[in-house]
């Protein structure tokens, strides 16, 4: 074990990158999307420096936005989680690749199936950001005229990651003798049927797959509500979440690994990774100026459609290169409008540059020097706001290469970031033990 | 166009090959099932010898058989098809990825998505073997007690590729404009919402994934019932079907491309492909000695079992060294129980030995010199019994080897199979042209 906390770097990644401007960027790849290379370039940096691990976020309908606004923007395509990260699987050696499923909408035995195979082709990288889907209109890709409850989806998702963990450990360790001689192929007393009957799920088994390398592949937990917070304190090892500062990340901390005591896990058995948008500069003002040219990029039709959402009021009438008047109440979410109203008085933003800021990206934020980012990710670590981060590049390649070769090597010299990876399966990467079977003991 | 028609030549794989005493054969590799490593080995030596595919069968329960038998064999488990072919997607070039999937078991839209997905990654070489699932216990893994009824499956099916090819068609080839400049990413007159509500799906699009590099990927059907011929004819870009022999085939040939021509297809959009068994010998008693050694490997557990499946008869009064006795009436498939007796009669094997051959693999075959072998192949060629193969190894590596080294310039040398690829996509190998777009013309 190091002497220091060690921090843990995941990379959210969408192939042009999250901010909806940022293929604009000059030197970006708008065409990322749909080019393999490009990711494969993306992937091998990351893992060059080390990473813990490569995160595609996915939705299962183009996002839920008036098509004045999406045509904007390079987020309604891209390529589907499984079969990218498994062909990235075979141009990587370590770094951990998670993938993002819903359990909403798939079925366990396809989902305990697929990230046990990817499991097997990474040789024990593969990570599942289990997600109960947000975007409603998914619905409707599926059969259904309405989303699902948000409790009762929250229920689903706890008996649906029981029948994936129970799936996974359908053989033990050592079922495989493969002994050519007396043509056992595999022990039988080392297989079992899970015979899964619940509320919402009902499951036969045994998986048709070897019990992954890990055991069972990492598992994410993306939500912040109540319910999403309780689930990942009983069941997750790891956490992405967004957290606006780094008071609100230490209650959020706080708060998931109490939970976890209070079901008797250890606190070090979750990693909590907030997300956080960083933008290295050479110097405070370039970084700032790299910031706000980004969020020129993002069209009025779009910044404005997420402004309005955001405060639940249409600010066509507002004038856009004045500061935001008085916005009337609405049912909007509270605390979203809130959130944007104080951003906007805090930084003296006008009408059009918030409406950027919303429409690109507007949550946790890192700007400056490498030095000051790596103070600040310190900071979050010492603190306990956080156990690392899922870092998100503003534009591609160039942040993330300029985080690669500035602020990795700044944090390295801290003693805070690995400079060699010392495991090899992802669990071992965030220093998570490996799962017992439920079935045979000490396998 | 080449003077004489063309030969086309998928892999028809399991990692361990698909007679199930394959593992025990000398210098098989028994580990294959969960070896990227072997799998890569083995899809790169079929494309340095120009097959159009490797195909992956695939199942979504382990094999309807008994725990005795199952136990025996390499086949109960192994990778999930889609992580598997896209891993290989990116340590391949040219050779087709056709990857099977389920319309009774699975979403359409998830469906469309990978394979689209899996197209983009592969530059075009994506492949779909449409299949209703045989095996009744899959049911239980996806929360019903009982397998759809048979006709229902195909119903399902027809109307499931409406939706998958529907969805493929949700962008023009040409809406992604990229204008950086006007900000405009894509052009909204360029997308469709396909809003489909049927008897079995209600799916309402678009595809969050740009119309895949082929248009559609290829289409593959598996089944040989009357639905399933009809589903083919007016569907698919080609057939894997098992046929007995050269007369069975010539049958199967006509009344597929009769029906194309009824339902105003032309007959060469869909390239029938039977399976075919080959073992290839410097002469044809070696051949026959590795035909007969592997079967040898086939346990009684499995090949009893099997053998007593296939007649409706428990063979195990029978004396295994002793011819096959007369074997009482029953209702189990009449046609398969007739096949098997004739077998037994023709080539006078012992109980055993029938067991052996069933248990294994006992479709058609090819045993002999690679002169024999290309002969048989041209004759089907030539005779329209077929438009090519998917080939099945006996054992790997040694088996396919054999067929790259020998079978393949021998073919090569008659001119009936390609030195060089010509094209880039698995549909140009096969000869199918690429769909247009329904709702776009001209793209
Ligand atoms: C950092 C982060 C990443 C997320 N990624 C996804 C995603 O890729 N796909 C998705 O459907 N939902 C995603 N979500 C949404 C959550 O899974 C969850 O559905 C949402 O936060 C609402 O859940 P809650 O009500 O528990 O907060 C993400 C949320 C966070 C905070
Ligand atoms: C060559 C061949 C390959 C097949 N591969 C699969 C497969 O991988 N998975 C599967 O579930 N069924 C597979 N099948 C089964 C068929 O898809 C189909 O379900 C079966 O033949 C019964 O359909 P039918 O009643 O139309 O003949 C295969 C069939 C053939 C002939």
């Amino acid at each position: 074990m190091p002497p220091t906390r060690q921090l843990h770097l995941g990379a959210f990644m969408r192939p042009v990158s999250l901010h909806t401007g940022a293929w604009r960027f000059p030197g970006a790849w708008p065409d990322a999307n749909f080019s393999f290379r490009h990711i494969k370039r993306f992937v091998q940096t990351l893992e060059s420096a080390c990473f813990d691990a490569f995160f595609m976020a996915d939705h299962l309908a183009v996002l839920n936005m008036p098509v004045n606004a999406l045509k904007r923007s390079h987020t309604a395509t891209s390529f589907e989680p499984f079969t990218l990260l498994s062909a990235l699987a075979s141009v990587t050696e370590r770094i951990g690749l998670i993938a993002t499923a819903s359990t909403t909408f798939d079925e366990p035995y396809h989902i305990a199936r697929r990230f046990a195979s990817l499991d097997h082709l990474s040789d024990g990288r593969a990570g599942w950001n289990l997600v109960t889907t947000s975007n409603p209109d998914a619905a409707r890709n599926f059969g259904r005229d309405e989303h699902m409850e948000h409790d009762e989806r929250y229920r689903r998702a706890h008996e649906f990651y029981d029948v994936v963990t129970g799936l996974w450990d359908s053989w033990a360790d050592d079922a495989f003798v493969r002994d050519t001689e007396s043509g056992l192929f595999f022990d039988p007393d080392k297989l079992r049927v899970l015979d899964h009957k619940g509320a919402y799920l009902s499951v036969r088994g045994p998986l048709n797959i070897a019990r992954p390398v890990q055991g069972w592949p990492v598992v994410v937990q993306a939500g912040s509500s109540e319910a999403g917070r309780q689930l990942a304190a009983e069941t997750a090892d790891a956490v992405f979440t967004a957290q606006p500062n780094l008071a609100a990340g230490k209650r959020f901390y706080a708060d998931v690994k109490g939970r976890m005591e209070r079901v008797g896990r250890a606190r070090e058995h979750l990693k909590i990774l907030p997300g956080a948008f960083v933008v290295v500069g050479d110097s405070r003002d370039e970084a700032q100026e790299k910031r706000a040219l980004l969020d020129t990029f993002v069209h009025d039709d779009s910044g404005f459609a997420s402004l309005s959402i955001a405060l639940g009021h249409d600010v066509a009438s507002f004038d856009p290169d004045g500061l935001l008047p008085e916005v009337p109440e609405t049912n909007a979410s509270r605390s979203a409008r809130e959130r944007v109203i104080d951003m906007a008085r805090a930084e003296g933003l006008t009408v059009r540059q918030l409406a950027q800021r919303v429409g690109g990206y507007s949550g946790l934020q890192m700007v400056g020097t490498a030095t000051d980012i790596a103070d600040e990710m310190e900071q979050w670590l010492v603190e306990e706001g956080s156990d690392g981060f899922n870092v998100m590049f503003p534009y591609l390649p160039a942040g993330l290469d300029d985080f690669v070769a500035k602020v990795v090597p700044e944090l390295q010299r801290r003693g805070i970031f690995r400079r060699v990876y010392e495991g090899t399966t992802l669990r071992e990467h965030l220093g998570l033990p490996r799962p017992g079977n439920r079935f045979f003991e000490n396998r």
